[in-house]
């Protein structure tokens, strides 16, 4: 057996404010900023309690498995290379552990924790130690550079970069990592590493003369440096994202897979592997607005539409096709067999957020909502130590989430993703605030540069009312843009792929110290304008009754059927509430009882009606007769064991399920 | 701040069967040897679940909080001592990283899990550089033995020891742990690590001229010496516990607290902090069984007399008082306020098996099932990572299970005690077979040197049958001892503390191939004696009616009131199922409908009732109203939430619960 030894370097807490290069304050920003993390704390409801049990249980069993598959090892074989050591696990395995520490970083914001804390410098060390003299950080390689590990890690440095060698995908899971962590504790000796590993890919990388001409083969990175420009102010990392969008279909290597088959700006569809899209697009988005490069934004405005006219799965998921975790043929949304990995949902609300930054259209958060509360958020157990990898709309039983996985990255992204959604609920854009989610927090931020708190209380997703209270106002006359989201204004998603089928009309109303308030309804934002003052209240409303949905009849896959929605959360029936789930057919109206059940997984409000079950007669004749079905919040399923599920259900005769063989 | 390194040493996988010193062959065992761990495949049901839930939860979640407070990085501060550290934490907590790796060992064997056993062997080694060349083994002193951290820990090696510095305590784990994981994996190194702490103590402390005389603070090592004695065949072992069990009471420190105000053979009831006492008659009964000494057996008989007409709570809790975690007033249970520490109700459990082992009674088996279905099982939230300490009867709300403790051996107790229930389900002594647990396993064992195998498949405790198959013998003609619990001989403890107050009659029955089989009951045991051919099926029925229990009349908490208890399961109600928890009555005969649901609290059987509601008029007279009434499980209890809580219920008017202020 192999000998290896693991360090933990732990130099105690070097807490000391980033400040080195100087920032340069730069007038290119995105338009509609958000209010980061820092200033925002959820304090109650369902993402509270998804961010306690990420901390609670989603952190310590990443670190956990981290620890027993060599994950943290390898850092401190990097810092003791040789040439006896043939590393276990995957080169993309370093990115991992930075993504932990990204969720830590957000983490200690909602939950701080002294422990964690000194543990996590402790591997920040180990990291640094990692790093070679000039930058170059990859375990897989420094820890026995005569001896490289696979065909995908090559013996030369970034020579398969553009092959598979995650050498650049891992740096840029580093850099968020380092800025989260910085921005979260104050803390910068990550930063310091993160920037020299960005410094050292600047300097190899690049149009000069002798530098090399690549792309990264797994996208990432080039959103990671628009962070570290806007970090730090230097404007080099910003260059280097924007030549890594440039170069993107005209290196050497060219795959509809990589999205690299041509150059970005001749793309007009979500193609290849789809957490590699989604984060190619966010850098192309980051460094469209921060260069004001209107290219690149047709560009992707073009791709996001044929995204939602095409790929898109009612629940938000994306990524059709098993084959490469990819995009597959438009319209081709099969349910059971559907991928939908959980990183390309979050890579989804990624693009989102940053189409929203750059246009301030609520469209954008409309189905980041949907992407979130059900695609998403279906990739972890309520437990919080189970994981879905795909996230297909139907099972026939027998698909349940793993504890873990050899490629990991669907865990440690929902480690990190998860307690970042305080950084999802405001946006400022010079005198307008920005109310994009609904979800019980308080929260202190600028407009114009002066304090403006707020506090909002809702039972949102279950209940439609929503208090908003300004607790203080510094800043005089400002308007607060209240998102109605699409679904209230008779909008399934921003295309025709979707659309309700109901007779139903919900109806909000918004009042300001219960005076009722008009406004029209400018890119999805319903607008109060007036001089805010201390204990104003805004009372939101919306009306949130049950909507059935159906699909374009392109959409072959779910003709016939029916889906049902309740404000933003997507419903499908599984087999534990429904022991008899075959040959049942839904009437064309049905009538919902609605319960919220505080019991019952995690706390949910279910969905109960009658519907009809299809049987035979002795000569063959069918027979009807009533049956109560019983329908939960999709991201709920699979959390009682193994069940049968269905997001869409039967409501004409010809696709009523049949019964097993 | 203070500058630490965290080394992990892990020297791959020397894997080598423990072979020194030689085994000596001794003629004293217990009469009653347990089937061990490694020879019992637990493969389904509610333990199969618990051992998963522990090994997929609680040892990470464990290993994790023994790595950011510090336990584990203590061993690499005591490899490189400075006069420069100051420990963080407790002088016990070394004791809680050798009960994970003892949990781990047993855990291995249910869930082989190779990265996990890896990075085990890499804090072995960390141990092992822990210790001082002469074997004592102790973080806080040796990180900085110039600078002792408390006054607890003192100045000098050993000299604090019945004053509570815990040197001997951990020690104790120290043993239990690297035997279990050298039973499990072969692996010996911590074994001699452990070896050479025994020996370092052996030559300190004992009778000798020169030698200390004192005994442990907090009883444990007493039976890890017995144990390394069977493990290794070294009678010094053997006669260092006899020597701390000879000396208790005739020290220095004299206390009920730590059970030495008076020697051993002198006591006669349970007494000071419950888990020492726990530890101490383990380790008493060990001696005495593998010395044949009567006086000893008789002192511990008298004790756990004492205990189970005075000290047992329904649910096998034991240790009434908050004041010193310790044994209060004989017949004082009380309910909401009980400690009953999780650490207590596996020291009984221990015990109870050893007293089985000598005395091959089934009453022990019977206390410790009602320890193990009850108390015991509630020390853990159904989620594996959340703990209680103590463990009452009843509460108000407001209490709820910790996710750890800065002391926090409860969790790493749970983490070891789980995994080890494969060690309790059979044992032997000559040609008889005992059968003590109905639970589903796969087990291959030895009779008189000849090997057998059994399967055993069953749904108990929800439901009664078991079906016991013979697939292998080569041992001829042999008795299967088969427990018929105390429960259903018309006991509810082996005692007059509780008893059945209803008139129902359970009957058992029991077939071999489909025949009835006859047998007197022999000290709780159903005795077929014959040849078994592979395939002989052995049926085992019980009756499982929901059966009333009242309390002695001394027991003043709970007169007046009734608890309901189902096989080996002790019921409670919460106000989660019953939301007007107050002001109810149950009937005299209550009639149940007893419901098993898969789906609720990971599948339990609900008992379900119709109780009667008071309330008061205008005028302030009494009316009554019909409600109904749902029971579950008590180790079930807590884990939706805040709740309020009773095992104990109103039977009689004067008994009804009032009305929240």
């Amino acid at each position: 057996m192999k000998h290896f030894i693991t360090l933990f370097f732990c130099f105690g807490l070097s807490v000391a404010c980033y400040s080195q290069p100087k920032q340069q304050q730069t007038s290119l920003h995105y338009p509609y900023r958000p209010v980061p993390f820092t200033q925002v704390k959820v304090n109650d409801g369902l993402w509270l309690d998804k961010i306690k049990k990420n901390s609670e249980i989603t952190i310590p069993i990443s670190l956990y498995q981290s620890l027993i598959t060599g994950r943290i090892q390898h850092f401190y074989q990097a810092a003791h290379p040789s040439d006896t050591i043939k590393p276990q696990g995957k080169y993309y395995d370093d990115s991992d552990v930075f993504k932990i520490i990204e969720g830590i970083g957000y983490s200690l914001q909602t939950f701080p924790n002294s422990k964690l804390e000194n543990y996590t410098d402790s591997i920040i060390d180990l990291i640094e130690a990692a790093q070679e003299a000039d930058g170059y950080l990859y375990t897989f390689r420094t820890m026995n550079p005569k001896h490289p590990t696979s065909k995908t890690v090559g013996t030369e440095r970034w020579k398969n970069v553009e092959r598979g060698s995650h050498e650049l995908y891992n740096q840029g899971h580093l850099i968020e990592g380092a800025i989260a962590y910085y921005q979260a504790t104050g803390k910068d000796k990550l930063l310091k590493v993160a920037i020299k590993s960005a410094d050292c890919i600047c300097r190899a990388i690049g149009p000069g003369e002798n530098q090399l001409k690549i792309v990264p083969g797994h996208e990432e990175l080039e959103l990671a440096l628009c962070k570290l420009y806007l970090v730090t102010g230097d404007k080099k990392y910003l260059d280097e994202a924007l030549f890594f969008i440039d170069m993107r279909g005209k290196t050497e290597v060219k795959s509809e897979y990589t999205q690299s088959d041509k150059p970005l700006l001749e793309q007009t569809t979500a193609i290849g592997h789809a957490v590699r899209a989604m984060y190619l697009y966010c850098g192309a988005v980051d460094v469209a607005a921060l260069t004001n490069n209107r290219e690149y934004i047709e560009a992707i405005d073009r791709i996001w539409d044929d995204l939602v006219r095409h790929q898109l799965y009612l629940t938000g998921g994306i990524g059709s096709s098993r084959k490469g975790e990819a995009f597959g043929l438009p319209y081709n949304l099969i349910n059971k067999e559907a991928y939908n990995e959980t990183c390309a949902s979050i890579g989804l609300v990624f693009l989102n957020q940053r189409l929203f930054q750059l246009h301030g259209d609520a469209k954008y958060i409309d189905v980041l909502e949907r992407t979130l509360y059900n695609a998403l958020l279906a990739g972890v157990s309520l437990t919080g130590d189970h994981f879905f990898y795909p996230n297909p709309l139907a099972s026939d039983g027998g698909y349940l989430r793993s504890p873990w996985f050899g490629t990991a990255c669907c865990p440690s992204n929902i480690c990190r993703f998860m307690p970042s959604l305080p950084g999802y609920i405001y946006a400022v854009n010079g005198r307008d605030l920005y109310v994009n989610m609904f979800l019980p927090n308080n929260a202190s931020l600028d407009i114009n540069g002066k304090k403006v708190e707020l506090a909002q209380q809702t039972k949102y997703p279950w209940e439609g009312d929503i208090l908003l209270e300004v607790k203080k106002n510094q800043a005089g006359i400002f308007a607060m843009k209240i998102r109605i989201p699409g679904w209230a204004l008779g909008q399934v998603v921003p295309s025709q792929l979707y659309s309700f089928s109901d007779n139903q009309k919900p109806q909000y109303a918004i009042t300001v110290n219960n005076q009722p308030v008009q406004s029209s309804i400018d890119k999805g934002y319903f607008t109060i304008e007036r001089k805010w003052r201390t204990g104003d209240k805004i009372n939101i409303h919306f009306d949130i009754p049950v909507r059935s949905i159906v699909a374009n009849e392109k959409l072959k896959e779910d003709n016939g059927l029916v889906a049902f929605q309740r404000g933003p959360i997507v419903y499908c029936a599984e087999s534990i509430d429904n022991p008899d789930f075959n040959n049942f057919l839904l009437p064309y109206t049905p009538e919902w009882d609605i319960r919220y059940d505080a019991t019952k997984l995690d706390g949910i409000t279910e969905l109960i009606t009658t519907a009809q079950q299809f049987n035979y007669d002795q000569q063959g004749f069918i027979t009807t007769s009533k049956r109560s079905l019983t329908l939960i919040p999709y991201y709920s399923w699979s959390n009682r064991g193994d069940s049968k599920m269905a997001v869409w259900l039967p409501w004409k005769v010809e696709k009523v399920i049949t019964k097993d063989k």
